[in-house]
């Protein structure tokens, strides 16, 4: 592949493109298209914006992502996360409805766009790594939640305002008796509708006659039957006379050209958000991109989808969209669905184009009702509290950061919640790498292996003392090591040897060596030797750079087996005869 | 040792109070008053304090860390680096010589105090351990260059200003003109005559016969008799009439009581500084505490240091004194002098204290120069750009440590260098461990041992793929083992085994298991199976609380080895026939 081409996907697809692949992905992307009509126009909803911002970021888009994208069947759009996250960051600069909030929406994309373009061009991809998993998944649960709380307001009819989940709550339940009955009832009908659509449409189409392909792609039309049915019964009843709130007019045409608007003070204010914008939807999109990827043994490049989500966002801020990423549910449909290129996605952007040119007034009579319930549906998905429960078994410090995420997130919001995860996450693996797990390490007889003498039977010796120390050493971690070192040499009047096994030190970096020279010369100030064993090959070149080895009294020996049997030889000799000293029962 | 003894360990050596620790004491700390006169004036004056302040600040202050200290020798006291800081911090919120200077500088010796005791009960200690020895060095070298040069405006008799080292010196450059003759003659008449004390007075001192004792106690007194000989030379020329800045009047007298003024604002203000000189003085009293136990195989503990050094400083706010810690040249004097217990410090204490009861008219006369050239003589010996060149080889992560620092610490002022060095070195540690060293292992021909084939000649199977993580598997670099394995995979057509040998693999976080399940879900998907080897016990433990263990398809093999053996014997049975691929020359 030619330099040119890894920069551009589409010269190696394209080449190879023919009629197979096309009557594939023309399949692919009919049914991406009737998937992606009602979530442009919810997710719209959800990030505040009117309906047609969200056809207009699900048509230039795609067709950038298709050009530059490293994934064969990965869907760009407008997702619900990110939505949210969209108006989180816009409600404070702008007025939902208004004109400046469109614009501010266009310059959020602008820059998340161009941040993911120099991360990309960069090769910054790695820093998304930051986000842990337990983090994303205590944000997703909780901006689930919030995403459901907002939209319930919009399913009763209710007019509350809330910028965190607790005022969100109290507000619904405080006008609970101000309900639209209407409202209630198309919204959550709809809410019924979809969840039985989502088990119980395919069985029943099949059992119907229809073809398991068939089947399938009207089961996947579920959100589009709701929408249409929802728009009928309230075109014949008149129900927007009896004050069911409708989509109303959307105009009909093409994307606008846009341009973002420069105002350094929003700007600047816009930076932070946009920045996690950019890390969240790039980590929804990889993780998506990645799993199905590897369904074919086929790979994608985590910096070139920073640049082809980046060319993405640009996209969307120059056709008057708002942030979009590669969504989940509608990449895996892409997936079932036979797509094989990114062509794909050019065929459903060509779809939704037409839908924006031609189908719009159809839309005018849906409910904004009948969009929450769809919007309420997909997010529920998400909810997964037994992250929770998991990370509490398998590690305590995984569930702070889940639960900081997670409270921080539903009552402060998106961005605290992110913020306080990662400051979170990042403090305690500090934390846990500052204070390593070290042992002493007997040798277990009839073996050239040394153990833990606390989980082991093994033979010590009063004049050699070996130390195993499971961590890198570095500045954080270097004073603990004399610390132990010291503690345990002061209990240990005849000790005259101290071997340091480092199998499991992967760095030392200057602040350890300085510590292991304090070590060695506080241990010469009290007669004991130090040595080291198993050091490997890059710690041992990095070490060889330094005059310590040649000052160290010590040895480097390269299996504490080697050092036990040069420096302590009696404890082998005699361990049959000798008593074992362990703590487990014989 | 009861618990009440351990948290005061004069009851401790207390109980075992003797006449030869009594006569030892006594001659250490006559030693050390010595030295410790001119020293606490000089540091009061670097602080920007009236010179009975560093007199107060050697009194109370070594009584209690004599009481709560588990260190026997250090000596406690005003140190320069710490009194840097003080001046910096107190000068963003009151002028030089105003009463308010003195009151800010109670407040933040009490804030830097309560820190401490904090963190002492809180266990907290580690938390110095953030602070890498590369940022140390480049802060400490930088540090003895700011107060050189602020030093040398005063040796010269200029009024220089400026926040930073580039402002100081321009500053001194441009007045060098307006250079007052006589300060500048006695500044570095002095600042020669300190230089030729510490290598040469005491070997003339042994020639003219004075015994090693002697001739060691009056060569440690040098300070003070080019203090007494300058002073005498301007009382008996009547220099200050010719514009020599003297001293003057320091009150006679018991050291006052003072309590910490509150006020919300200047305390916020403080806080940071507060907690910076809190963990320099620490981690420079820890240092040297350490070093000098473990010279007589005792320990010194950090967290009950934190509340030795905490009540120190507040002893030192409450009886009007400033921010005081352990200093490294007087605690090797004490140390040197036979100091068997804290008590010495009390018998230093009572020797300041009589100091300032009778001894400070005889101060009167003391050229500010004079002063001035103990400060610069004592801190030039911290100066060490070493550090730089041996970062530079040894890791170029320590080196942009110690140059970060030394660079914001020079330009911009103590705390900016501080944070900006603790800052770098967490990122770069950070980014180092996000980024681990992964590295194919083959197997080599008549041992168990695996290892990697760009530096030994190995044998590979097509079949199997080997290979070593050398870091912890956690959030920051799961997705790096899974890009990798995903590229090593795509290379592999004929691939049906990858084992993972976990041999320094520290510990598995919650993200890191997600991607391992990811990898082997999408190893499925591609028809190979994962495996792993060598996994640590604690880390093993951990995996037995999921149920990965259980879903997944491959094994976990206590040796690569016995995995080898077991999925790829052929390898180990063809070896001898088959040609072995090396990167590395026959």
């Amino acid at each position: 592949m030619s330099r040119l081409a890894s920069w551009l996907p589409i010269l190696d697809w394209g080449r190879r493109y023919n009629r197979d692949t096309l009557a594939a992905d023309g399949v692919a992307a009919l049914i991406v298209t009737i998937m992606l009509i009602p979530q442009s126009l919810a997710y719209a909803s959800l990030a505040g914006l009117p309906p047609e911002v969200g056809l207009y970021a699900s048509i230039v888009p795609l067709v950038l992502y298709a050009v530059f994208g490293t994934s064969r069947v990965l869907a760009v759009g407008p997702v619900a996360v990110v939505s949210l996250m969209t108006a989180a960051a816009i409600g404070e600069h702008a007025a939902v409805g208004s004109a400046g909030y469109a614009a501010v929406a266009i310059v959020l994309a602008f820059l998340s766009g161009a941040m993911l373009l120099v991360m990309g061009v960069l090769r910054l991809g790695f820093l998304a790594n930051f986000l842990s998993h337990p983090v994303i998944s205590g944000f997703i649960t909780a901006s689930a939640l919030l995403i459901a709380l907002g939209q319930l307001k919009q399913l009763l009819g209710l007019r509350v305002e809330g910028h965190n989940a607790l005022e969100l709550l109290q507000g619904i339940v405080r006008q609970l008796p101000q309900t639209h009955g209407l409202t209630a009832l198309v919204g959550l009908a709809t809410v019924g509708f979809l969840f039985w659509a989502r088990r119980g449409l395919k069985p029943l189409l099949r059992r119907m006659g229809a073809g398991p392909r068939l089947a399938d792609l009207l089961a996947k039309a579920g959100p589009v039957l709701g929408i249409a049915l929802t728009a009928w019964l309230t075109w014949a009843n008149d129900w927007q006379a009896q004050g069911l709130k409708i989509v109303g007019t959307v105009p009909q045409g093409l994307p606008p050209l846009t341009w973002p608007v420069f105002d350094a003070a929003l700007w600047q204010a816009l930076l932070l958000p946009a920045l996690l914008i950019s890390v969240v939807g790039f980590v929804e999109s990889v993780s998506v991109g990645q799993t199905l990827a590897a369904k074919r043994r086929q790979r994608i490049e985590p910096d070139r989808e920073l640049v082809a989500l980046g060319a993405s966002n640009l996209g969307a801020a120059f056709s008057g969209g708002f942030p979009v990423t590669g969504g989940f549910a509608r990449s895996v449909v892409n997936f079932d669905a036979g797509a094989q290129t990114p062509a794909a996605g050019v065929f459903t952007a060509v779809g939704i184009l037409l839908a924006a040119l031609l189908l719009t007034p159809a839309l005018y009579f849906v409910p904004q009702a009948t969009l929450a319930a769809t919007i309420v549906v997909a997010v529920l998905s998400l909810v997964d509290f037994g992250v929770l429960r998991r990370t509490w078994v398998y590690a305590k410090a995984d569930f702070a950061a889940v639960l900081a995420t997670l409270l921080a997130t539903l009552a402060i919001g998106v961005e605290a919640g992110l913020v306080a995860g990662v400051a979170l996450s990042l403090l305690l693996f500090l934390f846990r790498t500052s204070r390593p797990h070290i042992t002493e390490v007997g040798w277990v007889p009839g073996t050239e292996h040394f153990r833990n003498p606390q989980r082991h039977a093994v033979a010590l010796s009063p004049r050699l003392l070996g130390l195993r120390v499971d961590e890198s050493l570095y500045f954080a971690n270097a004073r603990t090591l004399e610390d132990r070192v010291n503690a345990e040499v002061a209990q240990r009047p005849q000790l005259q040897h101290l071997v340091l096994q480092c199998s499991a030190v992967n760095d030392i970096d200057a602040s350890a060596l300085d510590s292991l020279e304090a070590i060695d010369h506080r241990l010469q100030d009290a007669g004991i030797v130090l040595h080291l064993s198993e050091v490997k090959g890059p710690v041992m070149d990095r070490l060889k750079t330094t005059d310590w080895l040649a000052r160290m009294r010590g040895q480097v020996f390269l299996t504490h087996y080697q050092a036990v049997q040069q420096l302590a030889p009696e404890l082998l000799a005699a361990a049959d005869a000798a008593p074992v000293r362990s703590s487990t029962p014989a």
